[in-house]
C-alpha cells in the first residue's frame, strides 16, 4: 500500500479546481512519480454557496486545515498580499509544507517566508510563468553558472496585446478588449499591462539567480499602455519586435533589474514567443543561452506547476526555498536605476518648423547622446511632425535628463515617449 | 567552515577539464548553492603524458578512486558502452554517487544501473542536450502530466548540417565537412548523422516520460545522409523545415519512439532551433506545449549539466534515477514499428515516359494511400523525371510496402527516398 500525503487547499478557484481534478484524473502516473498518493483532504473557500465542480470537502474555516494533524501540505491559492502572507506564515508555523502560486505575495515576502520555513519545504514553481519549470531550471539546472542575463516574457496578457498590435495593426485599447473577451485579461487588467505582474515575477527569478532581495519599488517597472503604431512601425523598419520584458543583468557584482517594453531583434528566439505564451531566455556564463517556453497562465498549466511542487515535497527532496543553501556570501547589489545603460528609442510630436531639429540635436549633444537611427514622418495633424530616433548606448540618467529638457521646448506638442532597445 | 564533498573524475578530456575549471572558477556561487565545497580530488586518465590544462592530481589507476573512502561522487566521462558500464557499476558498488554524461551507455544500461544503485544517487543531466536541463524538466517539472508527445532536436551536428543545407544550399557532404572543420562533428561522425546519437538520447527521455525500457534496436532510427536539395525544395514549397527529430508519442497505452529526419511546419517554435543548437518540444496533457532550447554539446555547456547534478547530490535531494519512485504500474508498451502512423514524403527518380505515373498511382491506391501534395520536376538527366509527393496519414507498414513495390517497377532509376512529415 502506498502512503497517502494529505493536502489542504486554500482558495478553490480556477487553479485550485484544476489541481484537484488533475490529482484525481492523473492519479496513477502522479503516484508512480511521487511514490505516494497525493490526496486533497479539504478546500477552504470564502463562499460555500458558490457552485464548484469539485468533489472534496469544502469549508470556510481555515483552522480546519491548520489544526488537522493529518494534513502535510498547504496550497495557498487565494491571492492578495498581506492576508496570503499571514496564512502562509501560519501554515509554516503549523509545520506544514507550503505551495503557493502567489507572485505578488512572494515579491514582498519571499525572504520572510524562507526565514520562517527553516527546513520546511516551500514550493512556488507556479508563481512564475505557469507551466514552464523555470524556477527549477534556475534553482537546480543552471546552478553551475553565473547568470549573466535573463530576459523574460513573463506576462501572457501583455504579450497577446503586443502580438495583436504588431501582427494585426490593432491599437492598444482594442487589443486589450480582445484579450478581455478571450479571458486572457482580468476585468481590471492594470497589473498585466503596467508591468506590475511581470515585476513580481522578475524579483522572484532574481532571487534564484543572484540571491538578491529587491522589492517592486526598487526597480524600473513600466507598462505597455502608451505604445502606438508609430513605435511599432519604427521597430519593424529597423528589424525589431516589441515585447514587455523582465530583464536581469549582471555586471561585475552589480545586478540591474527592470521591466519595460523593449525593442529586440526579430531574429532572436525570444522574439518568436507570440500571443499569450511566455518565454525566458537565460544566459549562463558557462552554458550560454538556454530558453524556456510555454503557457504562462491558465488553470491546468498553473496546476501542473503546483503539482510538480507537491511531487518534489512528497519525494522529500526540497532544497532551501530560494536556491542558496548558505546565506549568500555573494556580494551582489542592486544597480542604481540611473546608472543602467542601454539603447533608447524616442518618439516626439513637434511643430513642423525650421530650427526644431537643431534644438533637439543640441540637447542630445549636451547630454552626450548620439543617434543611431532617425525617422521623421508627417503627422495627420497639420504643421506637425513625428520625430522618431534611436540612440547609441547611454545611461538612464542621461536619457531622462534629455527627455525632460526636450519636453520643455515650445515646439513639443505631446509627452515624449521612450522605449528601451535591447540590442545584444 | 563548509564541508567538502570529494569527487573523482574518470576521463579528463574536454568535458572533464571544463568541470574542473568551472568548479574552481565559479567556486563561490556553486558552494553557496550546494551548501558544500565540491572538490575534485583525483582524475583518472589513460595517458599521463598528455598535457592537460588542469591542476588536480592525475592517475592511471582507477582503483585509487574506488578505494578512496573520502571520495563521495564519481563522474564517468570516459565514453564507450561496456567498459563505462562496468566502471559505473563499480562506483555504485563502492557506495559512491555516480554522475555520467554517457548517453550510449545509458541507452543500454540505464535500468541496470537504477537497479544496482538502490538509494545511491545517479545524475545524468549531461547525457541529453548538454546544457539544457531537460532531464530535470521531465523528471520533476512536468510530473503532473501524461506526456502526449515529445519532439526533440537532440543532435547539434546534424542540425547544423541541415541548417546549412536549407539556408545556404549546401549539399550534405560539404555541410558535413564544414561541421567537422568547425569542431561540431567528430572525425567519425556516423552516430551524429545516422541518428544513433539522437536515438540514445530519445530512449533516455522516454524512460523519464513513460518509464519504458526500450533499446536502440527496438525503435526506428534513420539518419540524414540521403537528404538532397529536391527534398529541401519540396519542404520549402509546402511550408516545411527539415529537422532530425527524436519523437515520442503516447496513444492510449502505446508509446511510439522514433528518430528520423522529419518535415515540420516552419512556423512551429521547434523549427526555429537552428545551427548547432538543440531544442525539445514537450506536450503535456495538462500544461500543453513547453519548449526547451540551448547548446547541446561543448565542454562548458556539458560541464554545466554535470555540475547541476553534483549540486543536487550535495543537497541530498536526488529522487530515483529514472523518475518513477515506484516500479511503474503504468502499463505502457512500445508500439510496433509497423503500426506507427504519420504523413510521408516520397522522392522518386523515374524514366520520363507515358504510363509511369499510372503505375505508381495504382500501387498507392492498392495500399490505400492517398496523395496530399504532388510535384513533378525535370531532372538534369535526359528523359528522366523527379516525382515528389506527400501522403495523407498512413502506416509505416503501408508506406514500406508501397515503396518496395514501386522500387520493382522498371521505370524507377534510383532507390526511392522517404521522409516522414510531422504535421500536427
Amino acid at each position: 500500500m502506498m502512503k497517502n500525503i494529505n493536502i489542504g487547499i486554500i482558495g478553490v478557484g480556477v487553479v485550485g479546481s484544476s489541481v484537484i481534478k488533475i490529482l484525481q484524473e492523473n492519479k496513477e502516473i502522479i503516484s508512480a512519480r511521487a511514490g505516494v498518493n497525493l490526496v486533497v483532504k479539504k478546500g477552504i473557500v470564502k463562499d460555500l454557496a458558490k457552485i464548484r465542480n469539485v468533489n472534496i470537502p469544502l469549508s470556510q474555516n481555515i483552522d480546519e486545515i491548520f489544526n488537522d494533524q493529518e494534513i502535510d501540505i498547504v496550497i495557498e491559492l487565494m491571492g492578495g498580499v498581506q492576508e496570503a502572507y499571514e496564512i502562509a506564515k501560519k501554515a509554516l508555523q503549523s509545520k506544514k509544507a507550503l505551495v503557493t502560486a502567489n507572485k505578488a505575495m512572494l515579491a514582498y515576502h519571499r525572504y520572510d517566508l524562507q526565514k520562517i520555513a527553516n527546513d520546511i519545504p516551500i514550493g512556488f514553481e507556479a508563481s512564475v510563468c505557469g507551466g514552464i519549470p523555470i524556477i527549477k531550471a534556475l534553482k537546480d539546472g543552471l546552478g553551475a553558472n553565473h547568470i549573466l542575463a535573463l530576459k523574460g516574457i513573463l506576462n501572457g496578457t501583455s504579450n497577446y496585446i503586443l502580438t495583436q498590435m504588431i501582427q494585426n495593426n490593432q491599437d492598444f485599447s482594442s487589443a486589450l478588449l480582445d484579450a478581455q473577451n478571450l479571458g486572457y485579461a482580468e476585468a481590471d487588467p492594470s497589473l498585466d499591462v503596467n508591468g506590475g505582474d511581470a515585476g513580481h515575477k522578475l524579483l522572484i527569478l532574481a532571487s534564484l539567480a543572484y540571491g538578491i532581495d529587491a522589492k517592486p519599488q526598487d526597480i524600473i517597472i513600466e507598462g505597455i499602455e502608451s505604445i502606438n503604431s508609430d513605435d511599432i512601425e519604427f521597430a519593424n523598419e529597423f528589424g525589431y519586435s516589441i515585447k514587455l520584458l523582465g530583464i536581469a543583468k549582471k555586471e561585475e557584482n552589480e545586478i540591474e533589474l527592470r521591466v519595460h517594453p523593449a525593442m529586440i531583434n526579430k531574429n532572436k528566439m525570444i522574439s518568436k514567443v507570440e500571443g499569450v505564451m511566455n518565454g525566458i531566455s537565460v544566459i549562463g556564463d558557462r552554458v550560454g543561452e538556454t530558453l524556456y517556453y510555454g503557457a504562462g497562465a491558465g488553470g491546468d498549466a498553473t496546476a501542473s506547476a503546483v503539482i510538480s511542487d507537491l511531487i518534489e515535497i512528497a519525494r522529500g527532496k526540497s532544497s532551501l526555498m530560494l536556491g542558496f543553501e548558505n546565506s549568500p556570501h555573494i556580494p551582489f547589489s542592486l544597480k542604481p536605476k540611473d546608472s543602467i545603460k542601454t539603447h533608447y528609442y524616442v518618439r516626439l510630436l513637434t511643430i513642423d518648423k525650421p530650427g526644431v531639429l537643431a534644438q533637439i540635436a543640441s540637447i542630445l549633444s549636451k547630454n552626450n547622446i548620439s543617434i543611431s537611427a532617425f525617422l521623421q514622418k508627417e503627422s495627420k495633424q497639420k504643421n506637425t511632425a513625428k520625430i522618431l530616433f534611436a540612440t547609441h548606448i547611454t545611461t538612464e540618467y542621461a536619457i531622462k535628463n534629455t527627455i525632460s529638457e526636450i519636453k520643455k521646448l515650445d515646439s513639443i506638442l505631446q509627452e515624449p515617449y521612450m522605449i528601451r532597445i535591447e540590442d545584444e
